[in-house]
C-alpha cells in the first residue's frame, strides 16, 4: 500500500509546543473543552500551513455515517435512461452532502452488510421492467431497518417498509393515444415485447382502454419478438442483444409492405424506447410521413424529427426524489414515501 | 441519526461467556493471539447465528483505505459517451474489489483532501474536448502524491507524475477518410466546432493530411457555430443548449442547398458525435443518399443506417484501463502509464 506525505496531530503539536490532545480538542469544533481562543488561533493556523487533513475515515466511524449512498444496478449504467436519473441523484445528494457509489453484479447481500457496517448510509434499487425487489434484498432490508428506497419496481400496490418511486405508465400511454388522435392517426401498430411484466400489463391495458374510447382508431399488434427468456439471456448472448434491432427493423418492414399501411394516418407506437430507433429507420425508409411514437422515449429527437411523438418519463426527478427519500430514509426510520412520477409529452408542436 | 438494530463484539462475547477481546481475536483473520479451534470456531458460529457484521468503517481506518475511487466529471454524466466508460470503470474496479463514487459540481480541493483524509483511495478525472488537467487539481495531485488518473485530458505529451488515458484522434480521422475513399466520395463537408482545443486541432490537421493525400476529395468546411465562450456558457443558458441542435440543422440545410451538392458522391462528417444526429436529420430529409461520417460516433447506430461511418472510441475500455491504472497507482506511487487508445470503424460493411 503507497503512503502518502501526511502532516499528523503530533507535527502541529511539536511546532505549536502544546500536546496531541490540546491541538484535537483546537481542532474539533464540537469540543467542549476551555481553550484560549489565543491558543486555538494558533493551533489552527499551524495546521493550515502544513497543510494537516482531519481523517475522514476516523471522522465518520464516530459518526458512524460515510455520508455515501450505494445505487445498486441490475443493467449496465450504460442503459440510455440510467444515466439521467444517475444525473439526478448525483445532483440531489450532493446538495445534501452525500456522495453516490455506482455498484453493480455483487450478491446483493454484500451491499447490506456495508450499511450495517456503516461503510454505506442506504442503499437504492432500480429494477427493469416494473418488476419487484428481489427476496434476497427485500427480506434483510425489512429485517434489519436499512435505509432503502426502491425505483421502477411496481412497489405501489401496498405498504412496503422503505420508500419507492415509481412511474405512471398507463397515464403515459393517454398522453400519446391523445396526441396521436389531434395529429388525426387512424391507424396503431403497437410495438411490443412479448413480456410478462407489470409495467407491459399496465401499458398493455392503457393501449385498448384508450382505444376503445376512440373507435375510430384501429390497433394492430406488432410483437417485437423479446420474450422475458430471451431477454434474461441477452446478458449471456451480447452476439442476440446485438441482432436483435435489425431483426426488429426486418419484422416491421415486412408488416408494413403486407398491409400497405396509408403513412399519412398511421403511426408506429414503440412499448420500449430503445426499439425506436429499429422502427423509425424502417418507416422512414418506406415513407417520411408515418408517425413514430414511444411511451418510454428514445434516443431521437422530437425537436429535430417533427413525427415523433413521445411520452417522457421523468428520470432526473425519479434521480432527485431518490436521494431526498434516501436520505430521510437515513434520518428518520417511518419516513416511508410512495410516489409514482406522471410522464410528460414530447413531440414538436 | 436513525440507528438499525445491529449485534455488537459484547454481545457474541456474553453468549460464548469469553471476554469482548477475545471475541475481536477470533473474528479477525489477522490476528495472531493464540486461541483453540474450539473456541474460534464457536465464537465464529454464534457470530453467524446474531447476525453480527463487522463495523467496515472501522476497518477501513484499520487499513488506511475506504476501497472506494472517486470519479470527478465536469460535464453530467449523462453526456452519451460518460456512461459506457463509467461502466467499463465500474466493471474494472469491481474485479479488483473496488467501488466507484462519481462526484461532481463540487471545488476539486475537496475530494483531493477526501483522498488525503483516506474516504478516498484516489481519483479519475474525466475532461473534455481534451483539456489539460485543472490547475487546482494537477497541483495538489503532483505535491501530495495522489494516486490519480486523467482521462481524455491530453497529457500524453510529456511526462506526469500520474497516469493517462487519451485517445488517438489522428488514427479515427484516417479510418473515417479511408472508408469514404472506398465508398467512391469525392466532396466532404467538414461539420466542425469553432473552438480552441487541442483535440480540434489533432482532428483538424489530420482532416486536412488525410485530404491532401487523396487530390479526388474536396474540403467543404461548415462551422457549427460552437466556440469556446458559448460551450462554457452552456452550462449557464441551458435553453441555448436545447436550441443549438435545430440551429445547426438549419445552418447544415442552407449550406446544402446553396451549394447543390451531389448526395450520392457527398459525406458530411461530423467532428463531434452530439452532432451526427441534427446533420444526420437534415440531410435524410433532402435526400437519402447523404453519407454522413462521425469523428466521435455518435447516437444513431450503423448497424440500422447504412449510409453512416463512424470512428468510435473505445470507451469500454477506457473505463476498464482506467480502473486497472487508478488501483495500480494507488499500490505503488511509480505506476504511472500512459496510454493512447486507437478508435475503431463502426460502419455497415
Amino acid at each position: 500500500m503507497r503512503t502518502m506525505a501526511r502532516p499528523t496531530l503530533k507535527d502541529i503539536a511539536a511546532r505549536a509546543g502544546v500536546s496531541v490532545s490540546t491541538v484535537s480538542y483546537a481542532l474539533n469544533e464540537q469540543s467542549t473543552m476551555p481553550l484560549s481562543d489565543a491558543t486555538k488561533a494558533t493551533i489552527r493556523r499551524i495546521a493550515r500551513e502544513i497543510g494537516y487533513v482531519p481523517n475522514g475515515l476516523a471522522r465518520s466511524l464516530q459518526a458512524r455515517s460515510s455520508q455515501t449512498i450505494g445505487f445498486l444496478l441490475d443493467k449496465p449504467v450504460s442503459t440510455p435512461r440510467y444515466a439521467a436519473i444517475v444525473q439526478g441523484m448525483i445532483s440531489g445528494l450532493a446538495e445534501r452532502g452525500f456522495s453516490l457509489s455506482l455498484l453493480n453484479k455483487a450478491p446483493a447481500s454484500q451491499w447490506v452488510d456495508a450499511v450495517r457496517g456503516y461503510r454505506l448510509d442506504g442503499l437504492v434499487f432500480i429494477g427493469h421492467d416494473d418488476h419487484e425487489v428481489p427476496t434476497e434484498l427485500a427480506e434483510p432490508v425489512a429485517e434489519h431497518g436499512i435505509p432503502f428506497v426502491a425505483l421502477d419496481c411496481g412497489a405501489y400496490e401496498e405498504e412496503r417498509p422503505y420508500s419507492t418511486v415509481d412511474f405512471d405508465y398507463g397515464t403515459g400511454v393517454e398522453i400519446v393515444l391523445a396526441e396521436l388522435e389531434r395529429r388525426g392517426i387512424r391507424i396503431v401498430y403497437y410495438v411490443r415485447p412479448e413480456l410478462v411484466s407489470r409495467s407491459e400489463r399496465i401499458r398493455e391495458r392503457a393501449v385498448i382502454d384508450g382505444l376503445s374510447r376512440r373507435p375510430h382508431m384501429a390497433l394492430r399488434v406488432v410483437n417485437t419478438g423479446i420474450t422475458t427468456e430471451r431477454l434474461r439471456d441477452f446478458d449471456t448472448h451480447k452476439e442476440d442483444m446485438a441482432s436483435y434491432p435489425v431483426e426488429l427493423a426486418q419484422r416491421v418492414e415486412r408488416t408494413l409492405r403486407e398491409d400497405g399501411a396509408d403513412p399519412s394516418v398511421t403511426a408506429l407506437v414503440c412499448s420500449w424506447g430503445a426499439d425506436v430507433e429499429p422502427v423509425f429507420s424502417t418507416a422512414r425508409r418506406r415513407d417520411d410521413r408515418f408517425t413514430i411514437g414511444s411511451l418510454a422515449a428514445g434516443i431521437l429527437s422530437p425537436a429535430l424529427w417533427p413525427n415523433l411523438v413521445y411520452s417522457r418519463l421523468p428520470l432526473d426527478e425519479a434521480g432527485r426524489e431518490c436521494a431526498r427519500l434516501i436520505v430521510a430514509e437515513t434520518e428518520s426510520p417511518d419516513a416511508h414515501e410512495h410516489l409514482l412520477l406522471p410522464p410528460a409529452l414530447d413531440a414538436a408542436s
